[in-house]
């Protein structure tokens, strides 16, 4: 069990906030992607579902989370002490295996593929999702042998290393003919996936560089907090922006009469 | 960090109440927009969703400061004292820094202006939103060195001045062509929203004044919730209005064919 450390007031504060930033953009998001599905064409809409399935289960992790940090601490003279209750960091495990495989999907579903190459690649993707975090997880929750921690980072990285293949050398080969307006995007994409989810090998090496949970535990929990935003609601964004320029495209774009 | 003074049981129950009325307004607001959609173009209804996604994160915002204010009161010999708990004030600037952005994405998405044209006026209102609410924080959090107080306040209305400029002297200029009804709303709602935005500067430096935070409490309290309102619902209220001005204009309003 990870053992929580005492924080000052200011930096109990920067969490709290910091979660609840990250419920208020999950929420939000979610009502953005499911009102916004009327702005794009029918073939689209599928992936904005995802994209507001995938915010709307992470939104109610996060309730979960900001609960359970509030009830893990207790407030002694002005600073927050450890309260005794665990804070349930699983949480985030059990969010990522819902939602890492949608983000995957919303991916594939806006680009509207052939229903063969897009199932072969959807299965393909979805496998290495849920290895890549079944690793991971026995690695996050092991504290005392670093050696072992290493040895499950290492095999969860395999599959991450593979979905980046599939990503960019397969999925590159099927959108040559997109417009250049959705390649850049698809480009941005893929490049907000990199980076937000570079965050979380990142944060899992913490302990085995030597950096104490204890003292990086507020950089940790922003980090996931900022993380998850960005590759939820920016990348839900970025795949809403796809929608809208591949309707633009191929004329499927809603719109009044007056304005066609 | 900020000292809360004790209350009345009067001014308890003031607080209390204009707390609870500001969630009413929100969450309702959050129903209507979302519903209003349906009364205006298609091409306007973006804008609607964005006074919903406002509204929507005020509200659930104003929930979680009514928690944290009735959490850090407790009645003693009727009247309330501090609990120790603290109060929660930097809800209102996690709120600001999604909802202020949202605010000025509504207004440009109503005008419906040319893509090039909207998404760099776009831009430079949400980084200058961005820095001002950022920098007017740190200011904020400053109860005892009233001259940083006064720094960062300064630096904050830098961006500020720049909105307005942008807003009036740019957007004024491409709206020359709209209806006179639409020209008339969208002066009404810029003026909306300098008068509402004045009110936190103005509350910002209260203790500068030498109005201490313990006796103007009550006020700033009352003062932000209901200029929250005005510069939420009363804004969105107006942009709604907008789009009904705008869709008659182009004949994109939605109606049966019995009142075609």
């Amino acid at each position: 069990m990870n053992m929580l450390p005492g924080l000052a007031a200011s930096q109990y504060a920067l969490i709290y906030n910091v979660l609840s930033f990250t419920i208020a953009s999950m929420l939000s998001s979610f009502v953005f992607f499911l009102a916004a599905r009327q702005q794009v064409g029918v073939a689209y809409r599928p992936a904005l579902l995802f994209s507001a399935l995938v915010v709307g289960i992470a939104g109610y992790h996060y309730l979960r989370i900001f609960d359970s940090f509030n009830d893990a601490y207790t407030l002694v003279d002005g600073a927050y002490a450890p309260s005794g209750k665990p804070f349930n960091d699983a949480y985030r495990y059990v969010d990522w295996l819902l939602t890492v495989p949608l983000l995957l999907v919303e991916l594939v579903a806006v680009l509207h593929l052939s229903k063969a190459v897009g199932r072969s690649m959807l299965i393909k993707l979805i496998i290495a999702a849920v290895l890549m975090i079944g690793l991971g997880y026995p690695g996050e929750a092991e504290y005392t042998n670093m050696t072992m921690r290493a040895v499950w980072g290492t095999l969860s990285s395999i599959p991450f290393v593979y979905i980046l293949y599939v990503l960019w050398v397969q999925l590159g080969a099927q959108v040559k003919n997109e417009s250049a307006a959705v390649q850049s995007l698809l480009k941005t994409t893929r490049v907000v996936l990199l980076a937000t989810w570079g965050v979380y090998p990142i944060t899992f090496l913490l302990p085995i560089l030597g950096i104490g949970m204890e003292t990086s535990f507020v950089a940790v929990q922003s980090g996931y907090a900022f993380a998850d935003v960005a590759a939820k609601c920016g990348y839900g964004l970025l795949i809403f922006f796809i929608a809208r320029a591949k309707s633009e495209a191929d004329g499927s774009l809603p719109q009044d009469k007056a304005h066609a």
